[in-house]
């Protein structure tokens, strides 16, 4: 269905009764983001506001702080906040300090839900000039490395370069499909493709319930490299992140984020380098493609989803989550 | 083959007549402690010095030297020094700054061969209680996001967490398999396994020579989101570190890495970073096996390998690749 950004975002505001103003209005903003992305099959959008555990019902216990901190760094204790605004804190900090000391690193725990789509904090990073690169890390849902256990979260991991138009945007789930994804199948009567997910006891499944009771996604590609790259936004956005890991008792309890920014001017010429990474562009879409197949950069879809709905002034979602949220 | 390592120490050192003592001895390191490591299947030590370019047929154009530095960074010119060599600076250097500043990150281009494993910079890195993370970039031979043309190097991405005992060890090329896996393959006469190989009209090959002969490499776990892990690394270590980019046409010529070093002390307590890094990993060694598989991490193999080799104090390497370079 569509819907008024505008009139989208004046239902979203009312629901966070437990935040202050300000911080609802970021919540929306991302949510908003997130579905004029998503072109009504996002999964990182309205979808949070719905299901057992939605978004406007956390009740924080205090306010984000920094737990430690240095000119290069600082470490975000995110006071049981939704994960939005405490990402969007950390990117914040991210890009006031690579601003000043060149490169920096924030990490965050203590969430009570995901931050969503990792790209929204990464542009925003590309934008200020600066290369930014963030993962985060969730309750256990992925297997790895030979198991059928739920080990990793699904752990995207997100990076945006600054070019001369539009930034290089990267951002994918390292497990073979996101959980919110499973959560829209499975409200919608879906099956997943086949060869992605394991019930709890290790038995491939195509049933979403089957994943998001005790079983377990396959790390993309069902790839043993992806389950490394798992490991790493795990180890980044957990460990030195001060929050748990490897963890699937506390769904509801405890997220966390990394987020490195690094000014290009450090290390090269900043004209020469988006003229480069514009270049680079360039010559991935000036390739041959595969028969059948088309060239399409990560984000592409996003951005043109984005940008017609910022012409339109509306924005496409799914009717079954608008129902489950505001019917 | 079995050699004792001193043996094969002796005998690589005296092919670097243009270098100095002292870099022979670091190059002469790093490849025994790959083909350690490889347990006599390994692609990335001694058949560097096999093939159509051999790395000890390199002639630097100078001295490796910083063309920018600030106290979180460096940009390293390798003046057409071997990647191995400059690599190894650009890890001394990185551990240097972070013990500092708490992060850096060093780039460095004009490399005039691969630096072979990310693992063997990156596990130095851990081992003086920082978070290494490392990319490299070399001449297009992965197809990327819907293509047939080689785009992206086979571009590896390591890291290395320090832990209570030894350090967790992550090393794998984006692309489906390394450049020197099908060096290797075609030199033995063996195939390719199916569906990751293109010849250079974009048909499936199983022609490890196809390949070599302007052909491509499917990304890892045949996944456009293992394109944007190669994507990332071709930025880091191309644009950011003033070199190459989405080049076939200059093999020989031009291949660039990029590392961050990151001190866990200025994010968290070190202690307990460590436990939780240890602790992490039992966690997984602790997951149930998926049937007629088992739990085995990055590195294990690498490491079961390279110590089975120091306690004999031989090395198992390719007897054809040896043939080539000392028979």
């Amino acid at each position: 269905m569509k819907i008024s950004i505008q009139e989208l975002k004046a239902k979203i505001i009312p629901l966070f009764i437990h935040l202050k103003p300000a911080e609802r209005e970021v919540i929306a903003d991302y949510l908003i983001y997130a579905e004029m992305c998503g072109g009504g099959i996002g999964t990182q959008g309205i979808a949070k506001l719905a299901g057992g555990s939605p978004i406007q019902d956390i009740i924080p216990t205090g306010e984000i702080k920094a737990q430690r901190e240095t000119p290069v760094s600082a470490l975000l204790d995110g006071a049981g906040n939704p994960g939005i605004l405490i990402a969007q804190k950390a990117a914040d900090i991210a890009i006031e300090k690579a601003k000043k000391a060149g490169v920096s690193i924030v990490t965050a725990h203590n969430f009570r839900s995901s931050n969503g789509a990792q790209s929204y904090y990464v542009e925003q990073i590309a934008k200020q000039d600066l290369i930014g690169i963030m993962c985060s890390r969730s309750s256990s849902t992925a297997v790895a490395f030979g198991s059928i256990d739920p080990i990793f979260g699904t752990n995207p991991v997100g990076y945006a370069f600054p070019t001369t138009s539009d930034p290089i945007v990267f951002d994918a789930a390292t497990s073979a499909m996101t959980f919110y994804g499973c959560v829209i199948a499975n409200a919608r009567g879906e099956k997943l493709p086949e060869g992605i997910a394991f019930d709890k006891d290790g038995n491939p499944t195509t049933n979403p319930a089957d994943v998001i009771e005790d079983g377990a996604l396959a790390p993309f590609g069902n790839s043993y490299k992806a389950s490394g790259f798992a490991m790493l936004a795990e180890l980044l956005a957990g460990p030195l992140a001060n929050g748990a890991f490897i963890d699937n008792k506390t769904y509801d309890k405890e997220w966390g984020a990394a987020i490195v920014a690094i000014d290009p001017k450090i290390l090269v010429d900043m004209d020469k380098f988006k003229k480069d990474c514009s270049a680079l562009v360039a010559a991935i879409r000036a390739a041959r493609a595969k028969p059948g197949d088309m060239i399409r950069l990560p984000y592409d879809r996003a951005r043109e989803n984005y940008n017609a709905s910022l012409a339109s002034g509306t924005v496409e979602i799914d009717e079954v989550i608008y129902g489950k949220i505001f019917g």
